[in-house]
């Protein structure tokens, strides 16, 4: 990478034009903290050991990521946020919909580490802090969409407490893959879902 | 500190008899453990800082502890381990004590703290990648003698999954509290477990 690298790159400012070297080197750095990220967690992902992997220099790295935590933050966002679909009003499909996108956040390296990281550094840091509530705020509100509807059209109780069937929902996929430490298929979110509306579905 | 606490620590070893020095020194350490990793996550927990907060030698530490993450783990095991109850052979009263011992779990800042780091060190680190194993299997041993032997005495289906159904009354409290970031009580608690119960209950 040419050196001419270190004074470009306008990664993190309004941009006049795309500055393909700049966008290279943005997208080199990030690669190698997804890396590292997977294979030691963020305490790997410094300045330095992304310098080293990725060629980026480290002045270039330290003016658009000043500090690690948002270069982590950049490295996953994206990962993370996850793909949501447009409900369908079909209760148990919408339902199947979501958390089948949580199910491959949980199962790819990136995203499933990012999580990982997310959760632990929260409590102590402001940039994982702010990463996990644009997160759960995320990640709930396909979820909170289906939920209030079928509440609405009288396929669920109107006195369900949202926040809880979401609990219901994620949280045991959560606990499979991040406390048991097993992977699940397309035929386990489905038993999950037939569980909470044999639970919940308005007799 | 008296400095003769630097040579005459035994910890790990077997012990002659209790020595109230290294015991103390001992304590003194874990203590200051707990608050740094309460304080600032599992990356504050260094030789240097525990040092620093405890009084107790550096050299002491590192004899007792070669690895910083084996003294996170002492710091952490005994709250993380849990108060487990013996069933009683009421479905309903035994989940919602079982569930309870999690919620107080989630509740403590060393032992919730210690569960993030865990989850988060699990995938890179040996020490706390054993410390997640023996947890989840302790934390899921009285769940699974509760349903099995529901299944045996006919108050649950013969054919339910006991891991997914400790996935399904563990999950929510675990998403609640790590990814929401809310705290919860015991209604909350018996809420899930009645909720499981229209699930599954034999009908």
């Amino acid at each position: 990478m040419p050196t001419s690298t270190e004074t470009d790159g306008q990664y993190g400012a309004p941009q006049r034009g795309p500055d393909p070297r700049a966008a290279r080197s943005r997208a080199a750095a990030l690669a190698a903290a997804q890396e590292l990220l997977v294979e030691e967690g963020w305490s790997a992902v410094t300045h330095v050991a992304v310098a080293a992997r990725s060629g980026v220099g480290r002045t270039t790295l330290y003016r658009h990521w000043p500090d690690a935590a948002e270069l982590i933050r950049d490295a996953i966002a994206l990962r993370i946020a996850g793909a949501h679909t447009a409900p369908t009003g079909d209760l148990r499909e919408d339902l199947v919909r979501e958390l089948e996108g949580l199910r491959a956040l949980l199962h790819d390296p990136v995203s499933e580490t990012g999580l990982r990281a997310v959760i632990e550094r929260a409590g102590a840091d402001p940039v994982f802090a702010e990463l996990k509530e644009s997160l759960y705020r995320n990640g709930s509100k396909v979820f909170r969409e289906v939920l209030d509807g079928a509440k609405l059209r009288g396929g669920l109780p109107a006195d369900l407490e949202t926040d809880r069937a979401i609990d219901e929902l994620a949280g045991p996929l959560m606990y499979r893959r991040l406390l048991a430490g097993r992977a699940f298929d397309g035929r386990y979110v489905r038993q999950v879902v037939d569980d909470f509306l044999r639970a919940h579905a308005a007799r």
